[in-house]
């Protein structure tokens, strides 16, 4: 069976010719007329298992009404090939309270228990050694906190998924972790700071976890920006507050270390790594994030077969 | 004569096989021992008409203990050729009160009038149509205008003299008045906002404009990000106090221009230039430096023969 | 009303579903074969406020008489959707004298006064002090006056409308006469003179300013080669005509500049600017061919959105 | 004391004007005349603590008797300053049974117990799954084993000193191990089989780990090339040994992974990585490798100071 | 006419509007739904001359089993134009014996004579002075003679038909024996051993010269790793029986120049060309393949045109 | 013995610590001032064997004399090592009548019989069957002869010595014929028209072929530019007297060839190889260029050894 008891279609089985019925997301519309002069529009349906593109022909106003962009619609289509798989939709309405669907059956989240990542990384914070690192990450992460464990990643190649931020990060704290003791002469507190303050700019790069798209202030400045404006506020007020010293390196550290973290300048990084501990935070990065990549698109892949990655440009293969 | 009324060597006119005298700044100090088992130092000595390396063999205790790396000397030297022209020190003192020289004899100095550029900018400020443009632009540059009247625009290659940031930064605004109005679409503002502030950065950067050194702070972070922390420090403050909207676009805007004022993430803007008038600072960026570097450069050039330009990696030649 | 009392639609003011009116000059054909395997064509309509795609179904012998690629043609359509808006054409038909309807109404068209750009340029040679310049650079201009009055100063890109080749040449004029005098080493007249030289080639290199496209000679050779060889043939003229001398460094200083004017190598330039004047006149063409590109493309553009300046691969945002 | 009860002088402790003693590795020597006319000999000294250049001014007929390179030799020397510190040689003799120095208390030799990583590899080897993947690397394990335990992992970057390759291997293993578990779709037996391979071609490529160089054979073909033979080999030996199939996959995927495994084709990988384990071994590699080279560059660096990292190109801040 | 006797059609001279007969290589199908909701197929049809795409709209399931990839079909189809010249099919069937045609008349297939390049290669590898070459280069051939005859040389760009890489080969060959004698310093044995084995690899690395496609050992592995590891199994075969010396340099000497035949890194060559022999291969073999490209898009091309050579990303002028 | 009947000293062959006697031409001087306050000077010396660097200590006012750059001396020295081997010049004369040395024996000569290579070009040249290729080719060769028969092909990098063009020109056009029957499709008079004339435009941009440098013009246009003008000035001459069209393609394909023969735009050529035939001179020339390179650097190398071949920043390997 490909609908699971909740009624969600699983995308990766579906087969030409056959008939399927399912709830979606709709993350697009688009409008246009056919050679036949008729009007159709052309949805993105988006579930947990992935995404699809969805014609209807010939479509009504009424159908047109209850395809808007974001909402949850159930539909009934034959499976067609066109440039890949294809739904060609007869039957489409809104969902219902009856239907007991909600937004959390559809969207695809990250593999992760938010309540245990929150613990594992308020409790790394507060062993920190040092009271200026321990001060202005707690500071950061409590400010963010509830949209982090939500938040993606990244658009679109790695980590887009609600809870993604959260899951990268978590991961790139449990290699360091693990491989920091091979490295004595690596400072611990800093490397950890580095990682859970990495990717936080996301949370105003990005909008809506859901259908993530970049914001106006994202776009023009960019999370590496965002967020060593971020430490640089909290630090100042932490200076204000006598908590951390007038001249303090530390906070010029970690704003080095964020904006390095792309480990090169065409990468988005005004600067490179200058310090061990921000080499390795690229380093862990690179690492997560493409092995996340090549897992999100052989997940499911046929032995023996190649699957292409989009965001590397390359196809993998699957022993 | 090649010796001005206030005793500063004119070092381009100097020649092989000829005593000189004149007072420099001993801008760098390494010692050597040379094949005859004799310790030496090699001394970099500068003055307002360029460089050149001396040579003091046979070193002395009294002589090393005047050579002290950014103090003033006094030199009697014979001109040597090797690997260029060279100073054969004999003679080297301390400079005394009676020798009535100061820094400012011996600094290379930007030809600007510092009272008029600060006017300019003063009244170019105050014009703004703008509040929000107008209050972070004038909180910014009262907070650093004495700094940014003597401060260099670069360690090297252009606009490294005393008032060099004065004097790039104002050559920019003129040229912007000038051709901003082609260009009606261009928001002067907001394009002048950026040229004040682009470089302003470069006082955490670079420090000691005399000897301009790279600092730590500034080889970690960078001007681009010092400045954007700055106008969000200064925006943050306006806020609260009233003068400018919690939702105002100018902070983003402001901080997009100046993340992206080097054109190029491999030339460390994080961001490219995505408004008309960031692009345009760029550009008029790009104007300025070149015509400096290769100005300075060819000054004094004779004509018909190629001049190395090294931050340009090419000659330019002289009509 | 979409449509001015000379009957030019404003293209950027149409809106799906409804019925249009209007006189387009017709810039590209192509016949298809629906899948209900009756013939149509796609036609490119092109008018001064822009162009866009229509489609005629079904399509007859007569109307395809009519639709001849460059001819000004009548048509009534209704406003699709398919990737973007597109025309989807019900009659067609030829101009005829009553419509009173000329190119010049349709074609877009630079925004100068032919007489005063001429004008100018004319007094601006004149008042060359060395006649080797004033004169090889009359010659050529003279030549070539007519044309390029009315050239485009490329296919695509920026500056491609009937006339665009002296409205960039003028401005760029323009330019490097308020900013010379910032940089008195710089040779005005050799300044000017590459400006008023640099595209001039382009009239050997485009043809038909009205749907411009390369030449076979400028597909081949290219204009920064035609124009070099030019300013070397009219040179050769002059030194038999006694006007300039046999040595003359000038030839050698204007070829240089016209060769180098693109800056760079890999921008299809045989050698990069090795004089002031040549690498000025580099950024001046940056400075208004970047502005034009950009503001052509945001022109009109809704404030605080995001437009793409296909030129320059990346988005714009317009305060 | 700089000396250490073995007579191992530290190089990095060693100050101008000072005279030392110590036994060193000869790992270069050149001869020169001076400008007094007089023969000399430059020669690269190098022991546990680093290497430093030295002058025999004067140079007698029995001291380059003395001087081999490869050589043990005994000095007594003067420190100088010239482009860093040198030493001045007044005395230098072969050593003599009485000094009881060996090689092994001079060469540099990575902190590696070499029972412990030969131990761990064999089991790790041995509990691999799957017999092909097993019997392959094990063979070319066993053939190489003892080359392996005092291999340099490189000829200089990163460690290059007696037991790197050994160390480089054991901490990659080491950090697979660890991070595998985050990545359940990573087939660990093809990964640490990759990893325990990858530099082994080093032992062809790369002669004499005292004073490294490349061989002639490994600077015709590289040791990706060379390994990948080598598995190619032994992948046919036991094919007709009937240990491994005739079409098994393991043979090409480990020649994959080891062609791959620099990441890049302008690195020197033929082909890029298209297995995910192939992927995290370059990552693996990446980190292992950037970790040692910073790190021991900056191992005794002073705090607060900049070092440099010539095999990165730049200068890393110590905290 | 347009269709010589054997049936095969000039697919370079259809014109659109007239009916067209005629037997193809099918080369791909894909299945899709066209607007009107039937469904239909979209072939890549492929003999002689060229290959055209067709489609077979409202397709039966008859239709469907006999357009299988890879076989041959005979078609009747009208000529339409939608993005190029495409086929309208209204008929379509599987050959039968009474047709005559086989895949050789289909096929297109390198203007070689089999026997001739054969003897030829046979001779000039007979003729090389060192036993250590001839015997290496011999085995090798030997063992890959058949399939080298009528392998292709590339899945596409270049050489791609039946026998091209027989075509490849022999003319570089020739090339070869032509301007060795230029370079007396060229070991021409050495050279001729390079070109014979260059890109034999590419047995393993494509298959079905008549569809080629890279196979998955190609895929991860690479034609030029392949063909390093033949030399070097082949070379230790040899070594056994004592034909070459276990010191040989021949195989590492072949290896390198196999290895390094693409001339750079960036375009998979693990090393670069370290032998004037391996420079001169990559050069024959850059002579070669630009030729055929070029001379396979140009022929047939009007004159005063100009033909796209996408394997160049350059259009072609004939003149 | 080292030195020839005439007087010439084989540079390559001699030894540190012997004393040696030979003729030079002295290609540049330079002087200095050493640590023990005496003049020298920096002598480089060159004979067709090859260049060294001689020093004369404690040099006198007559030595000085003598040593003017460009002049024929004797010198006896002893040669030392000091980065590299190194002549100590104790006696240093001009050149006597009695000598009986001149320019032609001491200047590195190309291995070519000027007659034949000339009258091979004319006969070439006659044979082309378009009076326009004839007319345009014969007509500049003309012009040129005499310098182009002793004119060096580069300032260094290869065919850099006496008649150096006309060797690479003529092997190039010798490579051309041989394999230009193995591409039918390509037209041998463009070709060799083009290859004629590829570099001739190095008469004018490098200036004194004994001690080759660029001249002025050379380094403002560049040698592509410089023939492509001379072309186009032909072709003029020759449409007014009738003898070519004057809407001739002719003149235009040559300059295409001439401008595109580097191949690249980043290698200087403005508009890359459109045509088969220039694609084809850009690769000839790539092969010659190539073989000469390493050709000459690896000229006498010992067996089994690397040299350094700089302009392909490369080592090679001789067998």
């Amino acid at each position: 069976m490909l609908v699971e008891e909740n009624g969600v279609l699983d995308i990766t089985k579906i087969q030409v010719g056959k008939q399927v019925d399912g709830f979606f997301i709709l993350s697009s519309v688009q409008e246009g007329v056919a050679s036949n002069q008729k009007p159709y529009v052309t949805l993105i349906l988006k579930n947990k298992t992935g995404e699809i593109e969805g014609k209807i022909w010939n479509v009504t106003e009424e159908q047109k009404e209850v395809c808007q962009s974001g909402s949850i619609i159930k539909v009934r289509a034959l499976v067609n090939e066109y440039k890949g798989l294809q739904l060609n939709i007869n039957l489409v309405r809104s969902i219902t309270m009856e239907d007991g669907i909600t937004l959390d059956d559809l969207a695809p989240t990250a593999p992760i228990d938010k309540e245990m990542v929150d613990n594992e990384i308020i409790k790394t914070i507060l062993e920190f050694e040092e009271e200026e690192f321990r001060e202005i990450v707690l500071r950061i992460y409590k400010k963010y906190r509830s949209q982090f464990l939500v938040h993606v990643a990244a658009k679109s190649n790695h980590h887009n998924q609600i809870g993604g931020l959260a899951h990268h990060t978590s991961t790139m704290l449990e290699i360091a972790k693990r491989i920091a003791p091979l490295y004595p002469m690596v400072n611990t507190q800093y490397l950890y700071s580095l990682i859970l303050l990495h990717d936080l700019g996301k949370i105003h790069e990005i909008e809506n976890p859901v259908a993530p798209n970049y914001t106006t202030v994202g776009t023009l400045i960019g999370h590496i920006t965002l967020i060593s404006m971020e430490v640089n506020e909290v630090a100042n007020e932490l200076k204000k507050e006598g908590v951390i010293k007038e001249d303090s390196m530390v906070p010029t550290l970690l704003i080095h270390g964020l904006s390095s973290h792309h480990g090169q300048k065409n990468w988005g990084s005004p600067v490179e790594p200058m310090t061990i501990e921000a080499q390795l935070v690229h380093l862990i990065d690179m690492v997560d994030s493409r092995m996340n990549m090549i897992g999100d698109a052989i997940e499911g892949a046929e032995k023996d077969t190649f699957t292409r990655v989009p965001a590397m440009k390359r196809d993998f293969y699957v022993l």
